[in-house]
């Protein structure tokens, strides 16, 4: 699958979140015959959630999965995984993450390099507009999110 | 607040979970006053969930807090912290994490020291039984959880 494809499916997802007046992040995972297992959108604001990131919301979309289905798929998200996610990434040894934008955010990319994930960034200007335009929205609930002080 | 007590409310979890038939990992978060913030226990069996990890768990039951609450909080969980739940205590900049026992599974606990977490394993007999009990009765069940095919 071509990168665009599975960013413009992740973009859906945070464009669905920002709507709902969410923090307007997604993800898709999609495995190797190009089926999207599972995608999701961070649900901080909506459930009153802290480990709800798009990319944790994907995973439990995709529900419990053999480890085989993990290490054949890729992960889609907008913008660079924080520590959790990455964490996540790696737990399931997903072997490539497509990340949408790290100009707003840059998280353990490096991580993912370092432990051998094929980590790739397209810098999608739709990405990048639709998160910047909630950080001057919303800087703190965005602050809260990352686990930073504001 | 005791190693010991922090420890002992974790394994409480973990039981609880044994007993609906799940994955015996517990895990709570004090604050600095010694006021269990968040609890949980492990939910892949009983939520068919992939990242309700005892950690997570526990983070979602303190739902949304301020950077400044995790700063000065402690997590006990009674197993060694895989990559996704190392990545949470990153992600919230978690100080100090007191882990039962790393005999049954090693996670990133490293990555935590690494990052200047004060990382500290208790090695207690109560969570390694009943850690070591699950694991020989449901080997496949372990195994996915922690992303191993088996």
């Amino acid at each position: 699958m071509a990168h665009h494809t599975g960013i413009m499916a992740a973009y859906e997802e945070a464009t669905k979140g920002y709507e709902e007046g969410g923090i307007p992040i997604g993800s898709v995972i999609i495995d190797q015959h190009g089926v999207i297992l599972g995608r999701g959108h961070n649900q901080r604001i909506q459930k009153s959630s802290p480990t709800l990131h798009a990319e944790i919301a994907a995973l439990e979309d995709a529900g419990r999965q053999r480890a085989e289905v993990y290490r054949n798929s890729t992960l889609y998200t907008t913008l660079s995984p924080c520590s959790m996610c990455t964490g996540a990434i790696l737990l399931y040894k997903i072997p490539r993450v497509i990340i949408g934008e790290n100009i707003n955010f840059k998280g353990d990319e490096d991580l993912l390099r370092a432990r051998g994930v094929d980590t790739v960034v397209v810098d999608d200007k739709q990405c990048k507009d639709l998160m910047r335009r909630f950080i001057e929205e919303r800087p703190k609930e965005w602050n809260e999110d990352i686990g930073e002080t504001s």
